[in-house]
């Protein structure tokens, strides 16, 4: 039923970083918010283990509890914002609002990642609201993009750079030719990177966004384990430099497409033309391309992390919900943007399946031979190369031996690497970088 | 009421290049919409005054008609879509079909820009939705972006490239180095620009778009006629190897800025720096970059114009006010993207009250004293000079001298155009391009 109750009632549990940015939002910006949404969203209650930290923020005191049942519970609060992180206690709290029959809000990405199909099926079973727009690129509303605005679209793929961390750690190499783990410790102390940076670094919290991503552009489950992750320690500056040469940049790139009745979903570096857009998204900021049927290409573009942007993003889906209660239209739009009794499992490609165009850097011992007994390998496996860059003689006995390949299957690849890695004249592991563009036949 | 009827009855009135479009969607994703939607959304009457015309599309003939009124009667009808251009038929179609309780949708840009105000009044008024995603940047979702995804956000400016038109223009102009009426006709041969341009590269249809952002953005009416024009044509190649040179790209932007309780309005080529995402938009793509409070930059981008993807924006819009219907929830979010008593008139500046960077060429005589004097008129009102460039001696008696100023009024500027256009070793009028960017003192 349509309600015009006066205000909104909200409570957040946890009161770290995001819920900060949002709860600033609300308070510093309520008359604004009122005056699109016909009423005031009120904050209630707010609930931490610590509630004695100064977070900077002039909040009356009596709103606050160390008990997430006193929001949970409590009959007045419409909406309950989880922002404690973690999947533990994150989702039986959620689980918990929604048998109370509250609507949920979220920025809880490995939450919605590991548990959404669970967490969506008991909201739209209770006919209550769960909004996640804050839980993938920050402030970019890049959900309500999928779900509403490209509605009416067969979504073909998406590449996305989601995570900061790493775009920041790439840009840097590039424009300044520095190395990973130097750019890295400096980002730790910008507070750029965390701590422990194995998360961002190594992919996985880019797999997180892309199953969620993935899940409403194709209406089919994707779990974390479907998810081929590989991360950006291995590149190197010499990387970067022969990229540009060729014409392309290095961007850890989340990538789903469709493929029939199939999809493919990965995060790894990957090689794009430095003439596109997203080859060009810089610096912290996120950015998702997506290729649909109708609509060709379109970009979305901005802050994918911090207090603000993030908290932006849970505020809309405050205001999104709030218009729901007002108009007594929950469930309006289903949470995971199919009806759900219209989701389709799709088939997802085993990462031995896919192709790509391919750039690979071996280190060789710089004598006679050896360009035509790695090229014969290659050649054995049906593997084609496009062009080669081999650096003349150094001081040194290893030199890089740079190869792009035409369009090629991940398993025959993989099995010629690992002939190739195997002769004496190649040092270490081969660095393989997928590359994504046009194949030059 | 919520409704759970079996699908959802669209009429179009119109059956041209949109109307193909969106019924050419409707027809090959009725499946997947049905999925995302709950319903099917079918296609019950297509008014056009011509119903010989072969577009291509298998409709059954008995669904056309070449009377709009068997559309806007038609009890079976929920959603009108307007898709005949023109102002006047098309607002009465809209009023009659609101009269009538029915949902309208319409890509009709120079209707809503300028009689946006009343149709909005009118379906408030009635409680139906009217959608009009389709009437700015084709299908990129930039309403719903800025209704929607930015709810929460204060926002502070805009920046968009509007015309798909103009940008191809000066895309081509700036790689190939061309003349501008050169690259027009190239444009009109391959139907990117219309056999009469003027609309586009006269600027006007980029502020009708304008106008329609500017009043969602700031809760405020904005007219046609707040916003200062200025098309492309005067733009010459040496002006885009001048701005290349200082390290910008030369782009027709719309730009929008709220500064306090005042707006500023205006459409003109605009130099912006050509590290920027926004300046490397190259073709005929469309891209809008906001600033806001929180969220600071975000950037949305695709394409602006054509028959699939602006039929792509209008059934977003269809789909969008189908789930209204079917959840009970018509005017869920107010058309103007604020409750209409909430909107505050604020005022537009007019243009002399604007500061800006400028770039100026002027053409002169070679000869002694003249850099002394065109100086020494800027300095008179008050307008410092950043950098110069006086190309040397040539054979013909005419040069090009070009500055860029620090941040000056509009107002001042233009005072000592007139004064220095009147000087005897000044040939014709001076070239002015306004650019966007820090200003470095």
């Amino acid at each position: 039923m349509p309600s015009r109750k006066s205000s909104i009632k909200v409570g957040f549990i946890g009161y770290g970083t995001v819920a900060s940015g949002a709860i600033n939002i609300l308070r510093s910006q309520q008359e604004l918010i009122a005056r699109r949404l016909g009423t005031r969203i009120d904050i209630a209650r707010v609930a931490d283990l610590d509630i004695k930290r100064d977070r900077g923020i002039a909040l009356d005191k009596g709103l606050l509890t160390t008990d997430a049942m006193d929001i949970v519970k409590d009959p007045e609060i419409d909406i309950v914002v989880e922002l404690i992180g973690g999947t533990d206690h994150a989702k039986g709290f959620i689980l918990d609002a929604i048998a109370q029959g509250k609507h949920v809000v979220t920025a809880n990405k490995a939450l919605v990642a590991a548990y959404g199909e669970a967490l969506f099926a008991a909201a739209s079973e209770k006919g209550v609201d769960i909004g996640f727009e804050a839980s993938v690129c920050g402030g970019i509303p890049i959900i309500r993009a999928i779900k509403e605005g490209l509605a009416a679209e067969q979504i073909n793929s998406i590449y996305g750079i989601v995570n900061g961390t790493c775009n920041y750690i790439l840009t840097k190499m590039l424009e300044e030719n520095r190395d990973f783990s130097e750019v890295l410790k400096e980002a730790q102390a910008l507070g750029f990177a965390e701590a422990d940076p194995s998360l961002d670094i190594g992919g996985g919290d880019s797999a997180h966004k892309l199953a969620i991503l993935a899940s409403l552009a194709f209406g089919t489950p994707v779990s974390l384990e479907d998810i081929y992750t590989e991360g950006v320690e291995k590149i190197s500056p010499v990387d970067i430099a022969f990229a540009d040469d060729f014409g392309y940049h290095i961007k850890l790139l989340a990538i789903s497409k469709r493929i029939g009745d199939e999809i493919e979903a990965r995060v790894h570096p990957t090689m794009i033309s430095n003439d596109t857009l997203l080859s060009n998204v810089g610096g912290v900021f996120n950015a998702v391309y997506i290729d649909s049927e109708a609509l060709g290409s379109t970009l979305y573009y901005g802050q994918g992390a911090g207090s603000l942007p993030t908290g932006s993003a849970v505020v809309s889906d405050l205001i999104d919900i709030a218009r729901n209660i007002r108009s007594g239209s929950p469930g309006r739009v289903p949470p995971a943007a199919f009806v759900p009794a219209a989701r389709k499992p799709l088939r997802i490609k085993p990462m031995e399946e896919i192709e790509s165009l391919y750039y690979l850097r071996f280190m060789v011992k710089d004598q006679p031979g050896v360009l035509s007994k790695i090229s014969g390998i290659l050649g054995a496996h049906g593997i084609s190369i496009s062009s080669v860059i081999q650096q003349g003689r150094k001081a040194v006995g290893v030199v890089p031996l740079v190869m792009m390949s035409h369009r090629a299957k991940e398993r025959d690849l993989q099995l010629a690497l690992s002939e190739i890695d195997r002769l004496e004249y190649v040092s270490g592991a081969t660095l393989l970088i997928r590359v994504e563009g046009e194949d030059e036949e």
